[in-house]
């Protein structure tokens, strides 16, 4: 490579389509001059908003597709007849090694199968997930999954404390992330089969994180962990509560300080501060969701986002491609799978980890 | 009766037992003075608090046991094992007349499953919910269940709409409220079967709310619906997740105003309406999860709270006694049941929820 990282967009993902992503680039291009893009979709939108980009516009080729994957599409309906969408081929340029990292906007659901479908699992790995990284009271969390798989049994959810553990260790640089399951109270009896089996084999297997048990929701934003571990279904939820939580927050916080002259001539003297506070919390700093798992960077960006969203997003991605990301994951896979095998200290009462895992 | 309200408290409940039971119910009484208490728990640990509170003093009686539910013990052992229990001889007060409702800080589980044994479930419901009202950027908005049932089929989710729909009714005088159910997206084709299976007879059924299909976490603060239905599972981890976020963002805006002379003296300025935005925000203010469907009124206490807190909790039980508010619950309920025999609109192909619903 000449320095340079190849991006491959699918342009008619998210809420905006071209109108997010196109701005997104051109911003994501102005922080990372050695970015270059593969845009895929319709010629006929992407092109009159790429002409007011002149510098995108040299750092890109339109790979044009009239076909793409709606955000109602089943993901089934779409692996079968969205083999010429935007999204698919734009996963596709990742597998041909075109293009460093794909970043889409667009339904969560066909993009994780056809992500698997077409780079396919790391070793070890049955299940992606969608990771992403939250603000908290410390250091930042990474919590998973956020919603590719709405059931998890207990071999996912070990599998994804993995996962996790190693992405913790390889983004953040945390020797042995601390990991927790959430759930709903932290005595042992709480919760779910699910996670009560995979809290008996986290406390058994060595792997990159250390467990530490059960954490609650509220566990989240203090930070207790270094990395949260729940069901697609529970941490999807969770990420938007807080999201809406923190813009009800803002949206309060506005007007009290609207409400006497006093309070507003106060704001005026904390703009600064009231604005690095903004900017801290702004959803569109977290945006992008890593599918950890897949054999290739694969992000997703928040469908509601805007240009700046969209643009974090792929700086998000092209980090990860720069850093190795995936390489460093399955080389950390790899050896938990060699341990685990030296080990062998699962017994046969337990669900058969190897197996699934490796 | 005489004007006065009797409740009954599980004293021995909680992280902090009486120290928060005891200054809590004297916080209560300052502000209602028709409030009588029965307290229940160990006499040596209530009697020394208890003497530093003399009005609450003459407007209580002690209940000696010195039997008490552990948070950590599992909810059937605790309904065999704790008949004696202060939390057991609290629920039996309310069930023999003595008490208008029963308030405990103690171990969700136990409570439920000994609330349902003693006080028994409404006429139509299977499985009591526990209920709590939210802040959002609207109305308060109703959110069941918190905790209760960690899974939940779909004619649970359909009887716990109804539930917070005469709830919100009853409690907050909305005439027809509207009800969502929490999903990871607010296509049809999102989530688990069971809320598939719940949104089709919602979208059947009459009831007292208007059922206005999936709502996402981010719709929760949003006030987007009057009424949020989902498993206890999916419920506990949103709701401690909102609390979990409405603490980082008061910790980072201290940390912001504090950063610098300027914001320090705006903050000064405006010390009055962050003083009710924190007020507002306040999860002390919205302490009390409602068992719904119970027949007579048991409330949750936040097991973490202060006397504040639990003061609250015992306002906002003593306000639902006070209107009759389970009278009236089953009055609805009763008449969702007439109109469904009468519609008769279930089809054979559907879950048979007239069985489980009456």
């Amino acid at each position: 490579m000449s320095g340079h990282l190849t991006i491959a967009l699918d342009a008619m993902g998210g809420d905006l389509g071209p109108e997010a992503v196109i701005p997104g680039a051109a911003l994501a291009l102005s922080r990372n001059s050695d970015l270059r893009f593969m845009i895929f979709g319709d010629e006929l939108k992407i092109t009159p908003i790429l002409e007011k980009f002149p510098k995108l516009s040299s750092a890109s080729q339109i790979i044009h597709t009239d076909q793409f994957v709606s955000s109602e599409e089943k993901p089934g309906v779409a692996l079968r007849n969205g083999r010429k969408s935007s999204m698919r081929l734009a996963i596709n340029a990742v597998a041909d090694k075109q293009a460093d990292c794909i970043v889409s906007g667009g339904n969560t659901g066909a993009l994780m199968v056809m992500a698997k479908m077409v780079l396919k699992c790391l070793p070890g790995i049955d299940r992606p997930a969608i990771a992403s990284l939250l603000p908290t009271m410390g250091k930042e969390t990474v919590m998973l999954d956020l919603g590719a798989n709405l059931e998890c049994d207990a071999a996912m959810l070990v599998q994804f404390a993995i996962l996790g553990s190693v992405y913790s260790r390889v983004v953040r640089g945390h020797d042995q992330p601390t990991v927790g399951l959430l759930n709903i109270g932290s005595e042992d009896m709480k919760g779910h089969d699910e996670i009560k089996e995979a809290a008996a084999i986290l406390q058994q297997i060595k792997f990159p994180g250390k467990y530490i048990g059960f954490v609650e929701g509220n566990d989240i934003p203090m930070g207790k962990v270094d990395v949260v571990v729940t069901d697609g279904f529970t941490g999807n939820v969770a990420l938007k509560t807080a999201e809406g939580v923190s813009k009800l927050i803002a949206h309060m916080l506005k007007k009290s300080l609207k409400a006497s002259p006093l309070a507003f001539l106060g704001a005026i003297l904390a703009q600064k501060a009231l604005k690095s506070l903004k900017n801290e919390m702004d959803p569109r700093e977290y945006n992008g969701g890593m599918f950890l798992g897949v054999d290739g960077v694969c992000v997703k960006s928040h469908g509601g986002m805007d240009h700046v969203g969209f643009a974090n997003a792929i700086q998000y991605a092209s980090e990860l491609a720069a850093r190795n990301f995936n390489v460093r994951v399955a080389a950390e896979i790899a050896e938990v799978m060699i341990q685990e095998k030296e080990l062998n200290i699962l017994n046969a009462e337990q669900e058969p980890l190897k197996e699934k895992v490796s």
